[in-house]
């Protein structure tokens, strides 16, 4: 079962030749979630073939220009494509007003509905659920109200063994009770530990997209443990005043960000067009955290699955 | 002296993998003129090396989102690029509408002016003219109101043969004269004729840009022996119940209209994403006209000068 994130682009405000606007695509078991949505998204998601009919839910960070201009044409698109699924887009009050202000610019009639989910800058919240997998947004600290998100499958209950039903011929009962931990009392009246009649299930998988931010602690117990954080890392120590001017962080900072929270892998990205040579951010990022890659455009992330113990 | 159009991109309004949305950029002499501009045309133009900041005066046909979902970023990005120069945009008002709805989205103020000027889409309007040429509107036919647009150098005075100033030792107004056409009478009394005393100026050269628009004849007086013809051709004639429908032309009917025209050369793009293979529109086109080319992304259409004679 695929857990896969898909750089989209790596630019902060100001595309270059080599990296478009910030967005993130996240494959779990083939159903899409796009994170932030600057200009030129659509092309990107076409660029990486992605399915993109298959994103029912989009995320947005904040309303700024770079994480939302692409919004207007995706929608268009998918209206021309024919969609018919509910499109559910997360995202601060004041982006509703935007897309109806567009509308009328959009031709004919959408053939599907958009829901708007309007988020809260002030606390965590638990946005989206479904069997499989929650969505949170948490607040970040930028110049105009942020969120970032962490994505997290649930956690599954234990696997029975498969040699396990036939010999004890196990009822539906007894096996939803050792699915959820319990012994089994065989005919010959002998107590069999649970562990024995199970292994571990995969242990739930998570994703946390941290953009744009100041360097902000507060975000650490939220995303704790993660396997795979993405945290903006604008600009390198050396335009660490730019960095504060403009509410975003350094490489330095994402990285501290990811020990604290004992993050597996970080991914760093949100490039400032002034870093002419990123690979100044990665080491800087890498002596606190060597477990950190650079989020270029196309580059695919992938998070396996692992039993528990 | 340049006279150069870049296309930008080629698709109607779903892009695909090889051509982003309809957009050219003319560049006469160094200045640059925009005409269209919808999503990633800044991505095209930074791909294409056109130096935008350069692009003082923006066109924009009609407003529906596949030709305008671009300027918000390009305004933004010349924002945070710093730029001084006014930007003048020529366009339906609705869209001055549409771009302060958006400018809260753009963060600070930008530090230069958007200068809008409204078209009327009834009648073959002048909207722009410097030293060296002139810019009209016309309407097209288009689903939304359209106007298509031509780009002329003026003509030119007459050159004074350069031995000419020095052997008859000629005065300020000889000179301005005989470049209007004057004959000299020489310190003998003799009349020298015009055509003896200068050459032919460089012819001037013209470029249309007709799009979106049915078969639409009244355009011909208007756009009559251009340079380079832009015509839209959606579709092929086996596709020409769509582009009926869609109010858009084939390829047999832009060179109908370039034909008509005398244009000298025509360029077909806006290819629906319905169109695998627009060799077949080229030939279709090619049947009637000759000097058809394709509008692909990235291509190059150069105006050669040439003398009168």
């Amino acid at each position: 079962v695929s857990f896969t994130v898909t750089v989209l682009g790596s630019s902060s405000a100001l595309p270059t030749s080599e990296r478009n606007f910030s967005a993130h695509v996240l494959n779990v078991d083939e159903r899409f979630f796009l994170i932030d949505c600057g200009e030129a998204t659509q092309i990107q998601l076409r660029r990486f073939k992605i399915k993109f009919g298959r994103i029912n839910h989009i995320f947005i960070t904040h309303l700024h220009g770079d994480h939302i201009l692409g919004l207007p044409g995706l929608v268009s698109s998918y209206g021309l494509l024919g969609r018919k699924n509910d499109l559910h887009i997360y995202a601060f009050a004041e982006l509703e007003n935007m897309m109806n202000d567009f509308s009328k610019f959009l031709g004919a009639n959408l053939p599907f509905s958009i829901i708007f989910h309007h988020l809260d800058p002030h606390s965590t919240q638990l946005i989206y659920q479904n069997s499989k997998m929650e969505v949170y947004s948490f607040p970040l600290m930028h110049s105009s109200p942020t969120c970032g998100f962490l994505f997290k499958e649930k956690e599954k209950e234990r696997n029975i063994k498969k040699e396990v039903v036939d010999k004890h011929q196990l009822s539906v009962k007894d096996i939803l009770d050792i699915k959820a931990g319990a012994d089994l009392i065989n005919n010959a009246g002998k107590t069999i530990p649970n562990k024995d009649l199970t292994i571990s299930p995969h242990k739930p998988r998570s994703y946390a997209y941290c953009s744009d931010t100041l360097y902000h602690e507060a975000v650490v117990p939220v995303i704790k443990n993660v396997d795979l954080l993405y945290h903006e890392a604008t600009f390198s120590e050396s335009n660490s005043k730019y960095a504060q001017e403009t509410m975003h962080a350094t490489a330095k900072q994402a990285a501290q960000i990811a020990l604290k929270a004992k993050a597996k892998k970080l991914i760093i990205g949100h490039f400032s067009a002034r870093q002419k040579n990123v690979s100044v951010l990665l080491n800087e990022a890498r002596q606190l955290f060597p477990e950190t890659y650079l989020a270029n455009d196309g580059v695919v992330f992938n998070v396996d699955q692992v039993r528990g113990t």
